[in-house]
Parts: structure tokens; sequence; C-alpha cells
């Protein structure tokens, strides 16, 4: 696999750009500003989305009582052992314990077994944005940490058709977010029964490759059929005159995000945001205020200009650090664009305009001309971001004629693996244990600019005549 | 004190408007989609007011280790007999108990003890939206909660001078923020040594007049001095290159604001939502859809009209109940204006227009001329609230001339009582004993059209001579 290496390591990134840093309890993060930032581009840019839907936010509580996992058996054997518990409360030890919510199907659904009567009362559309967490042993900043932020989406329908359909709907919701917002050409499909979300019928996942050949699973949509629905008892009068289950969907995604982000759009120099979530998507440098007032009024006059037409500037004037310096730092924190404002640029009546994504080539631009053009360029770069990760994708995607070969490659340059697969969790978990990769999902790979897989001779681990083509990569 | 009489009590309010509702755990609740509008508007707003003063949203950690809180002394008595405290994770006892956060001073600076390391980077002026938990005895929805919503800003100086500065800087915005944006007419003040926030040397908050009669804090700003940056030991070159310690604020307002416009804003119907942070501003009644397609045709076009300008509409269409049935509904959830369109307006080219806050007042509109009249009606709305609350404050504060006169009055009427205090704890204390009312601030009265206090001869329990005005009520 081509990749330019960045001289930092993922970890250095996330703190010399500012994206976050450690936080004193195990396994915890601090989000910064400038890390913030994104996250609140992605709730708006998310939120829009949701809103096409028909889904409104809402906010349910963090602290769940211990019995309610217990309610769903599998739901339960998978959250249980990554549970925060809360024990004690004012001083006094608490009758039944709470854990801190890993995730929100069971105090939602109590709650929609109040709320859902009628078939009139369907379809119940609600999202929630919170914290959650889960006891992690492994951790790693942005990607699998103790505490972290996502979106919760709780849906429930009356047929098992529309919960079905509302599962890809959210799917393809992701799908577009994370390519035309985020510039990353997922993979969407559904999970292998191994990797379901414990309590659903159905997962599917969106999945990204990385830059370093891992691959990353961004977001999630499940069928949860009627086993909520079941455990909390929640029931309404149909259109029959009868009582019934509602059928239902949870999906969502989360700060790991972040990290996709840093992972999937990088180069030597450090990050590249793509403008649709950059918090700052074009950085002014005045370079010698003190030389000439004009210099600053200029760049003051652009940044009012951007700033008019909705565009997240920032006029750097800070004037102990070099112009070096700043051109580093921004660099290193991927502000799409650059704008520099010299005395000899302004005698010119330009400026000298960069973009993150093609550093060498700086243009002079006439000062009146900015405005028009940075919208502009924002577009551009963002379509380019999607084409270079597409392309970077699906050059990473390979269909190896044997195990034997899969195993070489995999192990020589990561990436996606398309292949057929014989539809077995023994399989599966014999491909995890001797390569450490595992099935990603399920794609529709033609729909996706996937080729066929090529071991039809020699389908992963044959033993039930199934081929089911998978997708298998190492992941974080 | 006159009031118009809600035949809900304030729950069934909360309740029956759709607002929130109980949560399985004791003493939390659920906010619901049309109450969550609120507090997403309430952040819209106060994001743009932050962002004019400078600052930055960030996101830190839930869980702080309980030691943490130990190492400020009037912090800890203040906050760990509220704590709720997680004691086991991932299955085992931990070695040191996490409480979760009751306020964040003690993460944040443990922080800034890391990244403050020189003059040049202060201030530093920081906000997160979170989650906060205080184990409370007695919770009201909305008003007092175990876990509830808030704001919490933290910043750090140079100077004493700086950080004095941005406490009233702050009590400004919340100032501005609750008059303008929620029509509630504040009074601020600095609190009273006894209600001083537990580490802070001086507090200071806005408080409204609720219709019950009752006070309100609203909000707080609080004047941390050096306390915080000693005991975690913030340290920072200053510009003589010697080491000085930072000077600290922080200052929150949270999901009470909603119980405040609930109280402050209702009359006989229900709630009256000031526009500015309304989930709905406008709502579209078309009446009998069956009889003529035109009618949904022609609510479908006003509607799109609306959203263009930005107003948050909402077109309800459903059939199974009566248009008597949805006027109720829409009074009782405080949406500020409703357009009705039935067969026998659309036959005349008109809708009917009503104000929620004149609803005796129906108005035939031409549709053409929906789209200019409903934003201005919305800003009229607004400041009518503002002057409407305005108005009841006032008229609502009294100026007792003896102490029997005010232990009278405030049985009998409630509301704001304004006299001199002789600036004692003891004083203060024998006040709330015998009469329940505390002091809500100290504001500067002529500043907010406040009297001159009557009890010239009678300062409340006078015992030094001093006599500080000062502002009494109940409160929640």
């Amino acid at each position: 696999m081509k990749q330019e290496k960045n001289t930092r390591t993922y970890e250095e990134l996330v703190l010399d750009a500012g994206l976050a840093d450690y936080a004193p309890v195990r396994g915890c993060m601090v989000i910064k500003p400038y890390g913030y930032a994104i996250w609140e581009s992605i709730q708006d840019v998310l939120n829009a989305r949701f809103k096409k839907e028909g889904i409104q936010n809402a906010c349910f509580p963090t602290l769940i009582p211990e019995s309610f996992l217990h309610r769903e058996k599998d739901h339960v054997e998978g959250f249980q052992p990554q549970c925060a518990v809360v024990t004690h409360g004012g001083g006094k030890e608490l009758e039944e314990p709470l854990v801190l919510r890993p995730t929100s199907e069971t105090i939602i659904n109590e709650m929609y077994a109040k709320w859902i009567q009628s078939y009139r009362d369907l379809p119940v559309l609600m999202n929630q944005w919170a914290n959650v967490f889960r006891w992690e042993m492994r951790t790693k900043i942005f990607l699998r940490t103790m505490e972290f932020l996502w979106q919760e989406g709780h849906t429930a329908h009356e047929t098992a058709q529309e919960a079905s359909e509302m599962t890809i709907t959210m799917l393809n919701v992701y799908r577009d977010f994370l390519r035309e917002d985020l510039g990353l050409y997922c993979i969407p499909g559904e999970k292998t029964p191994r990797e379901r979300f414990a309590g659903a019928e159905e997962t599917h996942s969106v999945e990204v490759l990385l830059r370093d050949g891992k691959g990353l699973q961004a977001g999630t949509s499940h069928n949860l059929g009627q086993n909520f629905s079941k455990v909390f008892n929640i029931q309404f009068q149909d259109r029959e005159q009868g009582m019934s289950m509602p059928y239902q969907t949870s999906w969502g995604v989360s700060t790991r995000l972040i990290g996709a982000l840093i992972l999937g759009h990088q180069d030597e120099k450090g990050l590249i945001v793509p403008p649709r979530v950059a918090g700052i998507q074009t950085v002014i440098l005045p370079i010698g205020i003190h030389k000439d007032p004009a210099i600053l009024e200029a760049a003051e006059r652009i940044e009012r200009q951007l700033q008019d037409l909705g565009v997240r500037v920032h006029c750097d004037k800070r004037e102990h650090v070099t112009p070096g310096w700043k051109f580093n730092e921004y660099e290193l924190k991927g502000v799409p664009i650059r704008i520099e404002l010299g005395k000899r640029d302004l005698d010119q009546g330009c400026v000298t305009f960069v973009r993150r994504s093609t550093l060498g080539q700086k243009e002079s631009l006439p000062i009146d001309h900015v405005a028009d053009v940075v919208p502009k360029a924002l577009e551009e770069i963002q379509s380019n971001l999607l084409e270079s990760h597409k392309s970077f994708t699906l050059e990473n995607t390979h269909y190896p004629k044997t195990l034997g070969e899969f195993k070489e490659r995999l192990e020589a340059e990561g990436g996606l693996h398309y292949m057929y697969w014989d539809g077995q969790d023994a399989s599966e978990e014999e491909i995890q244990a001797t390569t450490k990769a595992t099935i990603r999902c399920l794609p529709n790979g033609p729909e996706h600019g996937l080729n066929e897989p090529q071991n039809k001779e020699d389908v992963i681990l044959t033993s039930t005549g199934k081929s089911i083509p998978a997708l298998f990569a190492k992941s974080y």
C-alpha cells in the first residue's frame, strides 16, 4: 500500500494539532476547542440530515437501574462487563446500583412503553446527543475511550417492514454523511451474526479504510425487531383494535469519527480537515502587521467579508510567532485554506492563496476576488478529498485468489480484502485467530465500485458450499 | 399579587405540554422533543453571545477522582454530600472512587495546570455544555433534578482586575440573554457571603420573579480569585519573567431556565414560549383538508415560505383530532403564532392569524401578507413578553417600612421585597428561619428600576449600623 508517511504518530497528531488531551482518569479524554469545533460541525450536518427524516432530538437520563440491563439476555451479556457502576449517592449506599449508560435502549424503551399507546403514536423517531461510558481495557484517544460522545437514535414502528426500511434509511444517511460531509468513501454493509449489536436482529455498518491500512467501523444501524418491545412490554392498540408490539431500530455514530478523519485524510504535514466540518475553514495570516497598518485593515476586511458569507474564518494576529511557525501550525491542524497577506501582496492588491490539500501551489489572488473564490474553493476541496479517499480505498481493496495470498498481502500492506466466505462463525474466528483480520461487513460490492471476489476455488475455509462476498481487514 | 391562575399545577403543565417526563430513577427527568427544542435554541442564542466574548466550547470528562474534590476545602464541603460515586468499573472495584461531576472546576483546573505555561496562553476562555449530577433530596422537574444539563464556563486571567471584569461581563451576558431572548426581566446582583459558590470569592446572580410570586436564581457568575489556581498549582511565566498564578472565573446556566420560562410567562391557557427560543414559532393548522385539496396546498406553500425565512414552523396535518383540540394543544404548548386556514379563509384568500399572547384578537390576513407579517409579529411578541414580565416584576416588588410589614406582605402575596439589611449572616439566617425568604441578591436598585428601600428606621435586624439594599423573596 502506498501512503504518505507522517512523521508523527496518531497520538502525537491528536495532541500536537490541539484536538484533544489525556484526562486524569484512565481511558478518558478532554476534547479541546479545535477538536470540539469539528464535533459541533458534525452535530450540525447530522442534525440537518436527521430532520429531513423527521427525527427529533430528546434527552434521556445517564443513570440506568442495573436491573434494566438484565431484561434482554444478549444485551446484558454484551454490556454488563463494560459498565461503570454508581453504588453510592448523597453519602449513602444505594438500594439498587445504577449503571452509567453504555447505550440507552433499556432506559428509552422503558419510556416508550409509557408513551406508545396507539398506532397513531407511531412511528416514534427520536435521537439523543449524549455521553456514554464503556469500561474498555485497551483505549486509544478518539477511537476507543471509556467515555465518549455520540448520537443514538431509537425508533419504533408499526410493522417489521417499516423497521427494516428505517434501518437501511439510517445506514444510507450515514453513508451520505461520511462521503459528502467527511469526505470518507465508506463501504456500507451488513455485519456478520458474530459482530451483531447485543440484542439486535441485524446490524449494518459503514466501514472506512484508513491511511494506515486498517479498517474502522464508523457508524452502525441496528434492526432490533421486537426484542426490546417484548422485554419492556411496549404495547399499542393497532389498526384492527388489537394489541401489537412495535418493531424497533437504533443507530449511532460517535467521536470516533474524529479519529476516522485524522487517519483518513492525513499527509506528511499533518491533518487535512474537510471544509464542511472544519472548525476553521479559512485562516488569514497578516504578515508584518507593524510595517503598515493597512495590512491588518485589509486582513480584517477580508475576514468580515468571509464571515458575512458564512465562512468559518480566523484571522491570526499574533506577532510573537513567525509566519513560518504559523504556516506549520495551520498545516498540521489541516485548515483547508490559508490566505497570506504581507506588504508585497498588499502593494499588488493581492493575497497569497494556499490550499491545504495542494500546498505547493501558491496562487496570487486579487483581494477583490477572495470573497468569490473562497466558497467555491471550499466546495472543490471537499469533493477532491472524497475523490482522493475513494481512489485510495478502491486501489487498496484486494481480491486475493487464495487464503495464502490473502494472509501474505494483509501482512505486507493491510488494506481491504474482498473474498468469498462460507458463512460460518467458526471460519470467521479462525481467520481472526490466525491473521487478526475480521469481516468488516458484507457489502453489495458492485454498488460501491468493488470487483467480484476471486477466490471461487478457495472460498475462505469452505465447509458449507456457501460463498458470501465479505470484506476483510484488520481494524481498530 | 395579581396573577392569572392556571388550572394546572406546574408539574401538570410540564407533562401535559410535552416538555418532559419523570424518569425511572428518582429525581431524574426525560426531556421530550418539545422541551429539548427549547434547550437547543437556548444553546444557539447563548453560543452566539459567548462567541462575541471570545469563548470557545470544549468537553471535559464526567468522572472526577474523588481526591480532586478534597483539594479545595470549601468546595469539598459544598459538593461532597451531593455526589454520586462510581465504585466499580469493568466488573472490579476501583482503587479510587470516581464522582460524577457536580461541577467541573477541579477537573478543568487539573488540565489548565498543564496548558497554562506563559502569560501568552492567557486569557483562557472555555465553556462546556454538559450533564451534571447532584444528589438532591427534594427534586422538582426542571427546577431541581439529580441530573441536569447546563453550560459551565471556566476562565483564567493574568490579573485580578481582568477576572473581576470577566465575572461582571458574564453576568451581563446572562442579564441580556434572559431579558432579550427569554423575555424575563431578571435582576442581577451580588450574592451574600452565605450564598456564595463553594470555593468562590464572589458570586453574582440573575434573579427572576415567577408568576407564582417566588424568586428563582436563573444563572450565576463567580469570581474564584486564585483559590483553584493555588490548589491545582497553576503557574505561568509572567511578563516580568517571574512565576504567577492566574485569577479565575466560572459561570453557568442550566435546564432550570426551562422551569423559569414556564413559571415566568404562563397564563390560564398554559405556556407562552418566547419566539427566540420556541421550538415551534408558528403552527399552521389546515382545517377540513378532505373538503378541498387547495387547503393543504396553500398551507404547505405558507410553510415553505416561512421555512425559507428561517421561521421554525410546523404544519399540523392530523385529521383524527378536531381543530378545537389542536387550538387547545398549541395554546397549552405556548406556540407564539397560530395560522388557521379553512375553506372560508381560502375562499377569501386569507388566513386566520392568532397570537398566543392575545388570543382574543383573531385577525383575517391575506395569504400573500403572511410571510411579511410573521417575522415582524414574532419580534413584537418577543418584546411584549419582556415588557409584560418587567411590569409584573416591578409591580410586585415591594418596599416594606418595617419587618412586620414585610412578613405580612410576603405571606400574603409573595413577590420581591427590597429592604436595607445590616450585612450580618445571623440576621439573614433569622429571616430565613422565620419567613422562609432569603436574600436573592444585592442589586444596584436604581439601575434596574427599583425604588429606594423604605425601612431606614427598621433596617432588617439592625445590629451593625450598616444598611445594605437587599432583595428578599421566597424561592425555589
